[in-house]
């Protein structure tokens, strides 16, 4: 059979679908008529009773008070600068681990870290990687690198006009830095790396954003570069873009991988073969025998970096502190490392892409404010601590998985806290 | 100056840091005494009272009071399965698209899509692309493959015994599929295959998972498949492991991107030229200009496939909708492609990692169930449903941010969402 | 300074070259007249002589002498198979190494191995490598896969017709096996897999090749099934082409190292401590340490799996042996692993894409029959073996380098080798 | 079936092989005794007998005579720096393709360019595209970067250290460039770029390297940069290696891509619609529409970048020229792109990674050195007009199989070229 039989069947499953509906009615345009909802960006008690009418064929009553809630409703223009189309809040389950012990260059200290997660046994596998963590002295963290990036692009008659460009943009730099950084008081446009792809010029433009995440302060900033580059550059251009695409923004990208974007931050323990095997309940020799193959799965399956799961962690963090979750995307990358350090276990990540601030986005609502407050980490100061703290809960979830899977407890994990409840 | 100047910037902000402090001193392990928390599989008024005892130190009763709301702590064991160490619940704000229209093999009608995020200007962005997609006759939407993968790992001494091993399973792959089926009423093994690096054998197991996004189910049903392996097979094994990291499980690889993993989805519509002028204000021609930098810059920059922002459509369907937010790391991957049909744009996603389910996981939450319910698509009989909404959702902000990106409409729409309220 | 003063630099380096010449001017298109080359498929004593006559204006009778050599031009008409616009022949020194004892599925003795390359050292140090494998017992190998691929594209109006597509591929399967046998006495082609992009399909066509690389048959023969698909398939196709550029043919691809292209090999062996003390000159500790950091070195520069150079083994083997140099772009990846096995290091190559062919291409000139009969490869039969003899060359490369980079004599051997003669 | 078909059939033809011979025996370890070859590394009369006294068993003397023929035997040891233990010289036919107009920064005029190739068609499709890119003014080309790179890897207890460490070079950079360009009159050490992994730290070493490829070069600079350390620097290290295997040396790697490794070029050529239908016997939308499924093939295979067959040119021009023919492996990555210019086409490439040289390697060997002044660019000076006329090259590749591939020509000439002569 030259066809592969999975294939084969999957398309009989799709065909079995549509036995009693003609495949061609069902995938046509159709012009039958519709009212679209009108926009509200400042939301109020009538705008959301009036989206939930519409909703009405669907949702129910009890499905309007699970989401708009008595106490979402006592207040909806607090989400006004969050969201638009407002019709309530969804509500994500909250756990925590600790204490987590740090030694970082900004985070330092006993820490209890908010997850919001509705995966079972996530939260009591990272728990289980912290407890391993801090009987050891603690994780070392630091940041290494800060440098959000936008990256405009600049269309040419041909490469000449973009070479002639580049130069422009050389001499011009200062100017252009000045134009960048008078939209924002906490930005500094820290490089601009040209890439040249014949008529087309790249800009990288590499901010340090205080302690926001930054993504639309580096926006209006290089939104300014350009529109100076525009009004004064003397080369015919034909088209300016404010992203080329290239920036690795809400995407994983080989990009984000070897030069970073946002913050890049290490951290790493040696944990005994003590609390390796009372703790952890496996060995330190189980643990590197698994690294190997984990390693092999990586290579073999084109991942960026190697590591196991970054995702739980950073998405369970994100969420619960008023992170964008979309920057999961990007920041779920980077590289776990086991090595035997004697008869113990150096454990370590290093992630170049997070992208936190204890300040902005989603930061001040009440409940993700009070994600940071559980940290001691909301408002100004603390936006390298809690890119630190970040990245000491992945490694956590790395020791724990990487312990569970070693060891054959894996799946009876995700089988007790899962199921069997 | 050999060292470019930005890093050099950087390390000196480090080290700034710590002109105070002994840098040495902070990264050293400590063995301070610590109590750690102990574990809370199933929250109780009380448990939750206890831990915020705990972060007495660092939260307030303010903070308490947002995450342990009296909605909340009204049934604290409602979460249990979802969650460990309950502290509360975060509450991210909602908001709506639509009416969308979906031509689909499986959804078919005009849907109000469910958005879960705390960046402003998202949902309207979404919502402009869909009023541009309805506008047009909808979006067809088609299924074209499932097959969530599990991939465990088997070491033997060397080549020739992974051979033979191979070569056992394959004589016993109906064996073997059935013990992998005895762990499910839903989970179906749809092929096995053998990757064979020297002594380390992956089996890439494919399963359709019904209407769950299934990872647990196939973890399950593969354990079974290696504990029966384990069992039986004559071939001597130095190890066996449930997951060689080789699946992509919540992250981005190739692999998934090459044969697919979850549910792979292709949504289209072709937009008339007046409606890419009236509703999104730019033209087809532009859009097409955009759209060959884009693709340039997402070869340049190593991204995997080539699309604008799947991410934050995804992130924000998945929160609202109960799926596991951490999927986005893997599901953010695909192609969005736009061309010329005669004056008009066509417009696609394919995407091939789509991971949702209608049952399981966080559906059944009060809040997610309801998010559910505004789709019309909780329970049984819906998963494929489902992505085909998470695709067409996806395709409506890639067709809003190019437009918006192309008409220098960009910068604009963040400044006013994000800033000026 | 916020451009990279390299940057900076760089742009001054390409501005001095162009003091004295407008810039512009040396950029555009010019309309001089020409005559161009009238082209030659069969070439002769003439045909050479009337070429040379012009290039006199950069090249010297010496140099036609270099490439037109009397033996060269004794028959010129025996390169007719093999190129174009003849000249006459560049010469590459060749090196032999052995020998090299392999114990294969398919190749099994002790081979010489011929390698032909301009770079100092590389025999050397390959040499090194094979006599410490050979001292160790030898290289296992097996052929673990074959399938080269060739992969049309159809393009539909729209999903549905693509669907309709794949389909009638599933009914016709049989018949397009027929139509593509049809021309290949040797090619066998054993699955076709459908990968759809809305409206795009790729059919990926994998084929066993005999004792060929196979490049030219698979072309023709999946041409012969478009053209069948073509003739015959009811639904109404906007354009076919040969190749969607999807196949990996001649470069690295992700979907290359993911399910293999051409002949995928494992090559291992374990060297004894004492071999790698005294052959190698350094520890079994002191090439661990350095694979670790290798692998780390491969992961954050976004290799293709993680290798040092099976590219100067592969390359020098190719063009020793006849086959197509190019194809060194796509062979060059896999997986080199060094692990400790008590005391001894095991040592693993795993390539999934060796292109090789003991009949066909340049496999029947003069120089590259003889190479292939040092091997006492050659002819009918041997493709098989010849991978395993490439991959078996490329395991003694991984192990010489490493063994010199983790003794720190990897420079010396090049100042030596390279330098000091 | 669960077990895809072509994997069982693959099995069994593996197994088929062996029904005669015990497998477990053909890879075991052998002990037979052997006698290694004793290495040469000048080349002599007496050492080319001696070898192929060896090689008797398998190789005839008409095998012997063809690589070692009388012309090669006349100076054995012109050969020495280029080769060890020396058999032979092997032959590869070389034609030629021109003129060539190139309206480049550094290459100027119009070249005949030699290619050594056993593929058939190859140089007869560079040489029509060669002629189209003419007859359309030419192709502009510009160097518009240059730097080679090593990357040694240095290791360290921990994080602290590897901190200390990077401040430390910081501090010392002046120094260590002068170390580094004490042993090169050519190379100039033009950046140095610190990645941090916890306590490994690589030194990303930039070089320019003059008119040479520079291989060594850097080597052998960045071992005194690497000595100058150890020397000097108080931080304890565990232990440095010249080359972390993350400088993407003779592999493929998205560094390379993102960063640009060896001499980065983009060449570019307008071709008017006429000469696309009278010389390339397509049409211009026929090239661009097929160039829009080529474009998502790269994606959906996970190439670097997006090209149809840099290698082919490549292989050719650097086999044909004296260059390192391994290189192709990281040189074959990079952009084509072709859009429309009202109604004509562009097309441009743009690569990366082009290591040549017009000194050092093996441009200086007889026939290498008459390529070189067939396109009169051997000796210093000509480096840079080398990577453009290899980009030139290439361009010429893309341009003719894209328009043999849009008019559905590819395969013909295939067949008439390789088979039916």
């Amino acid at each position: 059979m030259t066809l592969p039989s999975h294939i084969v069947e999957m398309l009989a499953r799709i065909r079995r679908r549509f036995q009693n509906a003609p495949l061609q009615e069902r995938l046509l345009p159709s012009d039958a008529e519709f009212t679209t909802l009108r926009p509200v960006r400042n939301a109020s008690t009538a705008s959301v009773a009036k989206y939930w009418q519409r909703l009405r064929a669907t949702a129910s009553q009890e499905d309007q008070d699970a989401l708009a809630d008595p106490i979402t409703m006592a207040d909806p223009g607090q989400f006004s600068a969050n969201i638009e189309n407002f019709i309530g809040t969804v509500k994500l389950p909250v756990g925590i681990i600790g204490p987590l012990r740090i030694n970082g260059l900004n985070a330092h200290g006993d820490f209890h870290v908010p997850m919001a997660t509705t995966e079972a046994a996530l939260v009591a596998s990272y728990a289980r990687g912290a407890y391993a963590a801090t009987k050891s002295g603690g994780i070392s963290t630091a940041l290494l690198y800060e440098g959000v990036i936008r990256t405009p692009a600049f269309v040419f008659d041909g490469l000449l006009d973009a070479g002639l460009f580049v130069e422009w943009v050389v001499r011009e730099i200062d100017a252009l830095k000045a134009a960048a950084e008078a939209t924002t008081r906490f930005g500094n446009l820290v490089s601009v790396e040209p890439m040249i792809d014949n008529n087309v010029v790249f800009l990288v433009c590499r901010y340090t954003t205080g302690d926001a995440a930054g993504q639309n302060m580096v926006t209006i900033a290089t939104n300014a570069l350009c529109e100076d580059i525009a009004a004064r550059c003397p080369i015919a251009m034909n088209a300016w873009y404010i992203e080329g695409n290239f920036s690795g923004d809400k995407k994983a990208s080989f990009l984000g991988l070897v030069t970073g974007r946002g913050r890049k931050v290490s951290a790493s323990v040696t944990l005994s073969a003590d609390v390796v095997e009372k703790t952890l309940g496996t060995s330190v020799k189980a643990m590197l025998d698994y690294g190997q193959v984990a390693n092999l799965g990586s290579h073999l399956s084109g991942q960026l970096g190697a590591q196991a799961h970054f995702a739980n962690g950073l998405a369970a963090f994100y969420i619960a502190t008023g992170q964008d979750a979309a920057c999961v995307a990007e920041s779920a990358m980077g590289i776990t490392r086991m090595e035997a350090r004697g008869d113990d276990l150096f454990c370590s990540v290093t992630m170049p892409n997070i992208l936190v601030g204890s300040v902005g986005g989603g930061t001040s609502l009440p409940s993700q404010a009070a994600g940071l407050n559980v940290l001691g980490l909301k408002g100004a100061g603390n936006g390298a601590a809690l890119a630190e703290v970040a990245a000491a809960t992945c490694l956590c979830g790395e020791i724990s998985i990487v312990a569970a899977i070693a060891a054959g407890h894996f799946t009876r994990a995700h089988e007790n806290l899962a199921r069997k409840r």
